[in-house]
């Protein structure tokens, strides 16, 4: 396999290098064609490094980096004054092709307005949009943008769809992924202007357009990927969150209410690791800031250090995968057609 | 208690008689103080009556209507060519003061246009809104528009805002609901103009503003009322009846699994009754169609015979606290507070 470096962000997200050290050491030693490079305050890393019995090495390089982006800092802000941020020198090796990609559980808003501004978005793409990926009854379902564009055009709705096709060809290894458009019905009078025109686009486009969907069909599994505006599913993501920790928590309530049902939960215990196991939002971690010219991949901020490994592995996938040249590939071929 | 009479739009929804009659029984069995009408094709109202040992009776009065709104029928086609339906008797007989209220499980959009057209409006209010409520984990969650309305000025956020405060503090006899504006951050600068702009106007209203609230407090129950566009507001709802259908469908999937994990499914079922009975999305069937001069209920198109019970309820329990008046007070108060 081609040899990857991967610029991690270590200071970012609720944790810091408590969590994103551990996840850096465990993917290099699972993937001897992986490197990484840690970015950040280098004591805090080295201390991390020595916790778990490690030094620096060759696949395992310390990169010094003064300032960190706090989690609620605006982005203008951490594009503006901090220069030296863990998250803007991680950014900048890629810039400059020494990491192939970056990763990052810091303030989403300060990921992407920076990874904009350093690496440029691909010729052609209006607006860079992150794409996550749900878990499904069929599967997975990709979607996008989750957070990155409050407003969108039909044009960028459709672009949207036309790099989450890319994506998912990329790491599901799909030939012709399905794209829905997130909707309120399924019927074409639905929705507002904007939806409508983007359905229009999408049909036209080449891309294999399923047509609306539905909130429910992100669970369903109905299509390969949903695309809508960053405020429309960046709601559907968090109430999806907020539901499953209510029902955790009710769960949790109930079980432990009396000896008897104590008793049964523990019984119940291995049915529920499994159940756990299959809708485990940390193997879910990972989401793909798309449109760049270059591959930055945002963890959960509450990430832990199993789940950030799939954030890692998410982004040496897309690197594998040469993902920004396929995008930039498909929607030149889009324009030549429609031009 | 009041005496109060409700139209029953028997024949909406996905079963039709079949579950609107026998919830109609229950309901009249359990009020003294309730009467309904039974509004739809007379021989199939008839067949239920009789399949559950009953007759027509003042209290259970059976209205003949010869057309029924299919439930993907054009909400204008319903509008115009149906006059004759279940749909629309049911709402005339709330115009002519011979109900007080309605209730249907039929073709959303065509019972609001049906409602909007019959009863009108208030006073002063700009857009009818669909209000559903949800579990949380500190009781229960309200919000709206949960989809009549895709596009939403500041003013009609604002309205919905007022209408969800007057009908949790009719329903809940809370004394100063808390509303909280869906925005994707909680920060002032987060989210489309729209919202912003709701923001301001919420600040200055009187009502008592909590500020912008994500997708996940629905479900963590920070405020007693969430506004959003309908657009939105469908997509979350339709987003976690997707979620908790897909729980449902792995954790059945788990238990059955082979012989142990059947066992131990066996020793969990009380706790998972009484987990189910927490989250039972049927105790909380009945969206509110707010705004207009009349009550009107909405029940989920596939409620069975308990779960349309609780939209009869909800509709009584309206007519009880005079929630139009509510919200016509609230309204003028803040009209003439701005002049």
């Amino acid at each position: 396999m081609s040899r990857v470096v991967v610029a991690i962000d270590c200071m970012g997200g609720d944790h810091g290098p408590v969590i994103t050290v551990p996840a850096a050491i465990a993917a290099v030693d699972a993937d001897p064609d992986l490197s990484v490079v840690l970015v950040g305050l280098s004591d805090t890393i080295g201390a991390a490094l020595a916790a778990a019995g490690r030094t620096e090495s060759d696949r395992l390089r310390v990169l010094h980096a003064p300032e960190v982006v706090a989690m609620d800092e605006p982005p203008a802000n951490a594009l503006r004054s901090k220069k030296k941020s863990s998250m803007r020198v991680a950014i900048n090796l890629v810039k400059a092709g020494e990491a192939d990609a970056c990763v990052s559980a810091g303030n989403t808003g300060a990921l992407m307005a920076t990874s904009r501004f350093v690496l440029k978005t691909l010729p052609g793409i209006e607006r860079p949009a992150i794409c996550g990926v749900l878990p499904s009854m069929r599967g997975r379902t990709y979607m996008l943008d989750l957070g990155a564009n409050v407003d969108c055009t039909p044009v960028q709705l459709l672009q949207f769809g036309i790099m989450g096709a890319s994506l998912v060809g990329a790491l599901d290894h799909v030939d012709a992924p399905s794209v829905g458009l997130l909707n309120i019905g399924v019927e074409d009078i639905k929705g507002n202007d904007t939806v409508k025109q983007a359905a229009e686009l999408l049909r036209l486009s080449g891309v294999n357009f399923y047509g609306n969907v539905e909130g429910d069909d992100i669970y369903k599994g109905t299509v390969d990927v949903i695309v809508c505006d960053g405020f429309v599913g960046n709601v559907a993501l968090k109430t999806s969150e907020g539901l499953a920790q209510m029902l955790g928590v009710v769960l949790r309530r109930e079980v432990t209410r009396t000896w008897m049902t104590r008793l049964a939960g523990l019984c119940a215990l291995p049915v529920m690791k499994a159940f756990k196991r299959t809708v485990d939002h940390r193997r879910y971690n990972g989401a793909s800031l798309l449109g760049l010219q270059g591959v930055v991949v945002k963890s959960h901020g509450s990430a832990d250090a199993f789940s950030f490994g799939f954030a890692i592995g998410r982004a040496v996938e897309e690197v594998r995968m040469g993902l920004a040249g396929r995008i930039s590939e498909r929607v030149n071929q889009l324009q030549r057609g429609a031009a």
